[in-house]
């Protein structure tokens, strides 16, 4: 009995998960899960991301949570007029596409270019749940260690984008930058990697770069151009 | 159909629970279920400790990951005999009873003191889940930033002990201790904090001061004389 009713959960998830895409993709949304650790910078990056993305892209930001709204504060201060959305999940480890569903109802989207989905802390579990994205992006922090890649391989290998941040600490804490760019391409050569750090700016252009040119490539009017 | 399917899990989780603390205690061992966020320190607060209680405390590690034996190899190295053993969850976010019972039976119990088990790198599924130990510790990175203990509650209520590590960082990042102290209190008012550096060896003596009286307090020997 224990198979039929996982297979179910998971099941409806993708259900509601089409169900999200389909809405993000009739907006021109391009949606990224962001999923890392704990204290890897994923609201520091999101922070310093809206500040350089205003004017230039409209963002909205979902953040995940198990407890408070100091996320969605943080976001909501440096916003720029973003529109921001906190979930609390509880005890729960990972988002799903149900909670992602009911945040989409709170934002206009018509007016949204990019959406970043800020995962709950967690490098494992919300790696398996589909939410109706365009694409997982993956960010590991420099003083988490470089061995981080190599133990969390499903992280590595669905995510179109990895992030290292935090690359400003380098100085202060070992950390191989070699042994973990080998490590990455064993488990998913065509994953980039790309360092940058919220703090000093290092990497902020290209990221910046990246997600113009990943959301112009998603809109109606550049598929029906190229 | 769902509810009946978890509670069973979750009492046969405790059974083996119940078994593996049997076993400890008759060997006289005090075990930690030591529980952190991927790159927060935990092995190598372990090389460390071990280091340290070379002579003094005879010390077995269990290390849990996803996948490689890094953490292990890493133990054993610095282990001064210390008795390791890997346990690789595959995509299993979280150690279980079961898991401690396998590695239990790989260990010689009479020949430790001290059992460390290093828990999945994940701040959340760790806590729901009794593996036998006698308590669970929390450690926290500075990197990881001063809201972490208000986002994980339930870790910070089942917690006898938290660490903050990494607190040579401390120059180089923002991080309120006073805030993050004061969101402990909120949450559990009886758990100590103890900030450590496996690096700069701050804290590192109170440390090993809590685990030797910790197991002198364990064995059946202090109990019948107390």
């Amino acid at each position: 009995m224990i198979i039929p009713v996982i297979q179910n959960v998971l099941k409806l998830n993708d259900e509601v998960a089409a169900m999200n895409r389909a809405m993000l993709r009739d907006a021109g949304v391009f949606a990224i899960d962001l999923i890392g650790a704990p204290g890897c910078g994923k609201t520091a990056l999101l922070e310093e991301t809206i500040r350089r993305l205003d004017g230039v892209k409209r963002v909205a930001v979902i953040c995940g949570d198990l407890a408070t709204q100091r996320d969605a504060d943080r976001v909501a201060r440096h916003g720029n007029g973003a529109q921001v959305v906190q979930i609390n999940t509880g005890k729960g480890c990972h988002l799903e596409a149900n909670h992602v569903h009911q945040a989409l109802q709170q934002l206009s989207l018509e007016n949204v270019d990019i959406l970043f989905i800020e995962n709950v802390g967690n490098l494992i579990c919300p790696v398996g749940f589909d939410l109706g994205q365009n694409v997982k992006v993956g960010i590991f922090a420099i003083a988490g260690g470089d061995d981080k890649a190599a133990k969390h391989p499903a992280l590595v290998n669905e995510a179109r984008l990895l992030l290292l941040s935090q690359v400003d600490l380098a100085p202060y804490v070992p950390f191989d930058q070699e042994q973990f760019r080998r490590d990455i391409g064993l488990i998913n050569a065509h994953v980039p990697l790309l360092p940058l750090s919220s703090v000093t700016g290092e990497g902020m252009a290209r990221w910046i770069r990246w997600l113009r040119l990943r959301h112009a490539c998603q809109s109606p009017l550049a598929l029906q151009v190229r």
